[in-house]
Formats: C-alpha cells, sequence, structure tokens
C-alpha cells in the first residue's frame, strides 16, 4: 500500500478518537455561543441589539451546520479548522497516524 | 366630494395621532418581544432552544419589517392587523374620522 492510501483511510479506533473529539468540539463551541447569546440578551437595551443576536445566531447556524463534517474523506479538514479556531488542541487527536496529524496541523496554519 | 374621497385623505391631525399610536403599538411590541426571547434564553438547555430563538426572531423580524407601514394609503390596514393582533385599542385611534374608523375595526375583524 503507498503512503497516500494509508493516509486516506480510517481505522477503528481513529474512527472512535475522531466521534470523541467532534463531539467535544461542538459541546464546547455551542456553550460558548449559548453563554455570548445569553450575556448579549441580557445587558440588550435596544431592537437593534436584538437584531444583532439574530444576525450572529444566523452566522452561527450556518457555520455549525457545514463545519461538523464527519465523514471520513472530511475529517483532515473538519478538524484543521477546529483546530485553527481553537475548538481542539492537536494533543486530543492523539491515536491517529503521523500523517494525519501532520496534514491537519498544516492545514490549520493555512 | 364622495365618502370615498373623504375617507381616503388623511389630515394633519389624523396623521400625528397616527404618527404617535404606530409608536406606542411599536414599542409595546418590541418590549414584548425582547421579554419573550430574554426568558427562552435564560431558560435555555440545549441547542434546539436555541435555534428556536433563532426561527422565533427571523419571523418577527420580517413580520416587523413589513407591518409597520405608515404610507397614507396603508394605513387603515395597517391599523385594522395591529388592532387584531392587540396592539393597539380602537379608542387610542380616537380622532380619526369615523368612517376610517369603521372600516379599521371591520377589516380587523376580517
Amino acid at each position: 500500500m503507498s503512503t497516500t492510501i494509508t493516509t486516506a483511510g480510517w481505522n477503528h479506533t481513529e474512527i472512535e478518537i475522531s466521534h470523541s473529539v467532534l463531539q467535544k468540539a461542538y459541546q464546547r463551541e455551542t456553550e460558548t455561543l449559548m453563554a455570548q447569546v445569553r450575556s448579549q440578551i441580557n445587558n440588550m437595551t435596544d431592537m437593534q441589539q436584538l437584531w444583532q443576536v439574530h444576525d450572529l445566531l444566523s452566522a452561527k447556524r450556518y457555520d455549525l451546520d457545514g463545519k461538523y463534517d464527519n465523514r471520513e474523506p472530511m475529517l483532515v479538514f473538519t478538524f484543521a479548522q477546529l483546530l485553527k479556531e481553537g475548538w481542539i488542541s492537536l494533543e486530543e487527536l492523539n491515536g491517529l497516524d503521523s500523517a494525519k496529524l501532520a496534514k491537519i496541523s498544516s492545514l490549520s496554519k493555512m
């Protein structure tokens, strides 16, 4: 098997790690969003601020809908994005093979 | 002048009453919305509930955008809608001529 094929496949352990990390990242990101909305709503004094919350929710809903793509061919990109945005650390992905980790790490810096 | 033409025109006093009533109705409706969102946000426990708030805000923003139409030919319809939804009372429109009041009242029951 060539290196390319090895990097592309995800074994059972890697899939388990991926699901667990995705779940944790989603929880962190959504809890942060809920806290942010709670704070904005409790400090709002006018409708302009309520529409700002609406704009934030529209953007985040769209963002979250696309970002947590757990299809195998997309996982490297999903993790790179989450790493870039600070929702996960590279250490949490320990257990993935080193070629995947290197790819995720370098994509996250783009 | 025919009754139709009389009903269609809005004199200075009627315009002043209209603007004042529209402003009050808008304030009531938006304060109610802000209170409702505050309550939902402070009671939410999961993301599903946050997206429900987003859906509510999307619907209300669209609704409010169209509803407070203060162009003269639309005022009768605007007031009928606000009356129907309970944001104003017919008494608050005292000072408009009786033909307009009758029209608003009957449209509000449709």
